[in-house]
């Protein structure tokens, strides 16, 4: 069981974040997160999530025009935004990631499922990849404003990586945050049977 | 930051269980689990994942047709089984749940729209809910194993609501547990432009 403070720090008292500031994110922060986030649960350890991080001007400028307009000027102002994409040919990677069952890379030969297996499961990943980043210390700020067709035109090309969601990391001004929305009641949401 | 105990507790040393002690599982902890869970950050807060608690026999035993032979038994002796779902029609919860943008239900009304907004972040969801899960000293076993469109005719045979994942939940027998199988490098998963 995690002290209160944890639960705060990566679920209660955590927050998206709009407004940066400007302490940078380095590489050696980037790899922690990734090295957390990488160890969540995947089915048969597909793993598909495929991140890229956006530090440079010259590469968030390649992001900007397939940005919401409610969205552009705080992820411009981001020390770092991930783009978390997926990718459809992760079966190729199986033999490593599921060595036990060398024919597993079958499993997902049927194109339908295999993506509705990388988009879960990369979800997935997003999911523990917000998580990840608050748990050492970074905010957050994901979102789905955006197009993404043109951010897999511009950073996916190939056709085999997907867009997902992207998400700002860096540490928050909390001037910049909105007041908190309700959520639904557990049994809104949920029922015991 | 959190301690190196917590991330383990939720990461790094936390595995998928595959026995189970005879502890149960109280409402009071899945109580605590959802109150944990729902406050992940979702696209405009819309909240689409429903949880469906099993945890009498004859709930687990609707749900045994539908799960691949593998994952029958130990899905059976589960204190717990999730089935976490996700609503199609999740945009009728805007108003309370956006409430400073009342025309936010409108965003989601084309179809493909709202279902991919649905299982993105209802995934998202789901991955906070095996954090959560861990979080509070709960073990997952989360599972893709099963067949979906025999779980939603089972329990949501109205067609609103469909099936993401399962997840098993209660104490784990760590004699149960699998080798641990290799995850992606970063340089393998992730590019810093």
């Amino acid at each position: 069981m995690l002290s209160d403070a944890a639960l705060d720090t990566i679920f209660r008292a955590a927050r998206t974040h709009n407004k940066w500031t400007a302490q940078p994110v380095s590489d050696a922060t980037l790899r922690a997160l990734y090295d957390l986030m990488r160890w969540g649960p995947t089915s048969a350890n597909c793993c598909p999530a495929r991140i890229l991080f956006l530090r440079s001007a010259a590469a968030k400028e390649r992001l900007a025009p397939a940005l919401s307009a409610n969205n552009l000027e705080k992820t411009m102002a981001a020390p770092v935004t991930a783009i978390v994409a997926y990718d459809l040919d992760f079966a190729e990677q199986l033999p490593k990631l599921f060595p036990h069952r060398p024919e597993a890379k079958s499993w997902f030969a049927e194109p339908t499922l295999g993506a509705t297996t990388a988009f879960r499961n990369g979800s997935l990943q997003g999911g523990y990849f917000i998580i990840a980043a608050r748990a050492i210390g970074l905010d957050a700020g994901p979102m789905s404003g955006f197009d993404n067709a043109k951010v897999d035109a511009e950073f996916f090309p190939g056709g085999r990586i997907k867009s997902n969601f992207i998400c700002n990391l860096g540490h928050g001004d909390p001037a910049g945050v909105f007041p908190r929305n309700p959520r639904l009641a557990f049994d809104e949401a949920c029922t015991i049977l």
